[in-house]
């Protein structure tokens, strides 16, 4: 079978870097038979440790060499004129070039949005990226965006994250007519600020499936499917989340570790605890989507272990599969407001 | 011993209404007896009521009569103009006459911060009231305003919100100085609205322990005291942080209840999960202040049991003690801006 898919990733981000990615890619490849994956970053390093892995010769693992790489803290603007030759850029860049259907990287979130924007550009009538991810939630998952891309929205802006953030989930998810909500702080018409206000009319405009406003619960609530907000907004929403979960699972191991009795009940609860513990796995989730750009860019968790960025690298390969870019772009193009 | 202090208790608003109320103010009052309660509603059903529990002489608790209720749904001027003499009307009334020390209530949050508003006037300084609770963290709990009183505010409202939050805090935990964030959605000051920088450079001049930035997953740390944010913000993450733990004990209750084994295993378990959920129990932090009013205001979740009720009339008891308002009008004058 031919390799129809190919993925170039950011072997040098993230906290963990190749480590994680090398890993990571393996796990991928054994899945899937259909994709390719470009490990961009420095070759010694990255050869060595194909070695380490006994995977130099694997065909479907292509080396491409950068000299560079981006940290986390560094600015964007820094990183786009002083690292042309980052691990990031050179994975944004072959995406651009057409060698690589999309780009992964755990890399840090705002020179990943600048490069991918300044590189590949923005779709014809999307004026903002958005970053989009799936939360988990009763039976199944909720999407949101954006989640960190923008800080202040326009209710063009939010209606545009609606159109893209319905055709990802119609695509991704098999969805034909995903269910679409606006993040407010009431569900009566009367509440909220000016732009949710705003956005309210001209959601209802939308050629997609609206359902008015949604509140903070209704993430998880299962009722709706995407769920539209401004960035700053679904950044404090998401971090609540990722910090909620975290303290509440903390707490419970730390409830069954206190005595040889609880000790004991854990060892009993096991199947229920792993259960429940894999369902709300955050590594499950990992892989934003930046949506709204000429190209699919798929960010990683800074932290992900490689479980992690396999599902990242995964959901690259969904987006591409279902040509995500083109269904937003196609969208536009039909409901082109004259 | 005399009765210190006098309590007005809206007894007709919420889901539950005096059903919840009368019983609540029965377990307060075996816990404080420095206490009276002022029972605001329709005296021939809040009698009744007393009957049923053999209270009817009960000395520490009045009734008074009230002909209106405010319902869950009504709008805060059609509230504030048409239903003058109802039950948290009369008991915000009684606060504003000094007959009683505070109110308390589980009615409409709109319409109880318009009357609070309008009646009590707001403290000299502070130009917008915000609502405070506090929320379940790593070794204790963290104290988060604005929830929803305001949905746009300037920096100089979010300095005030943190004047007042500090004030809260250190009245009712006995904390000298706690320590103030702002929610922003990274740490680095690059980042954030032109908002939130503003409110950066305000909070680092005022007369509180600020901190400064801090995320959404800060709130369930326990590495800040108090985190200040607009109405918008705060009420999504409240919203967020309610859906997720409801929908992740359903969840784990869920897995316990699957088979024979699972149910097995909730039994060995109990001792662990009952002290979980005790720790979690969102009624042990029902009651979140109205801040920034001539007087003590206090609102209960209006899904609220007698058991949670009851937890808002101790926050209420507690900020009387305390002298809230007066400490925040005196941090005012003291650290008056020329």
């Amino acid at each position: 079978m031919d390799s129809l898919f190919r993925i170039a990733i950011d072997s040098m981000s993230g906290d963990n870097g190749f480590e994680a990615v090398v890993p990571a890619a393996l796990m991928f490849l054994k899945e899937h038979n259909d994709s390719i994956l470009i490990l961009v970053g420095d070759e010694i390093k990255l050869n060595a440790e194909l070695e380490k892995h006994k995977q130099v010769n694997n065909e479907r693992l292509i080396v491409k060499h950068a000299t560079q790489v981006v940290t986390m803290d560094e600015a964007p603007a820094v990183a786009l004129r002083g690292k042309k030759d980052s691990s990031m850029r050179v994975a944004i860049n072959l995406v651009k070039s057409g060698d690589a259907d999309a780009a992964v990287s755990a890399g840090n979130t705002g020179a990943l949005m600048a490069t991918g924007r300044f590189v590949l550009r923005m779709l014809p009538g999307i004026d903002r990226p958005a970053i989009c991810t799936a939360i988990p939630a009763a039976d199944g998952h909720t999407y949101m965006l954006d989640l960190g891309a923008n800080i202040d929205s326009s209710s063009e802006h939010l209606y545009q994250f609606a159109v893209m953030g319905s055709e990802l989930v119609s695509a991704i998810d098999g969805l034909p007519k995903p269910k679409v909500g606006l993040l407010n702080i009431g569900q009566e018409d009367i509440k909220g600020n000016e732009q949710v206000k705003a956005a309210h009319e001209r959601l209802q405009g939308g050629e997609f499936n609206y359902i008015g406003f949604v509140e903070g619960d209704d993430i998880f609530h299962g009722d709706v499917d995407v769920i539209v907000c401004d960035g700053f907004v679904g950044n404090v929403a998401l971090k609540t989340t990722e910090g909620l979960a975290k303290m509440l699972s903390q707490e419970l191991k730390r409830g069954y570790k206190k005595n040889i009795f609880s000790k004991l009940a854990a060892l009993v609860s096991y199947p229920v605890l792993k259960a429940f513990s894999r369902r709300f796995d955050h590594r499950r989730y990992n892989g934003a989507s930046f949506l709204g750009l000429k190209g699919i860019v798929i960010k990683s968790h800074g932290g992900a272990d490689s479980v992690a960025f396999a599902n990242a690298i995964s959901i690259a390969r969904k987006a591409v599969m279902e040509k995500v870019p083109s269904r937003i772009e196609k969208h536009l193009q039909k409901h082109l407001v004259d």
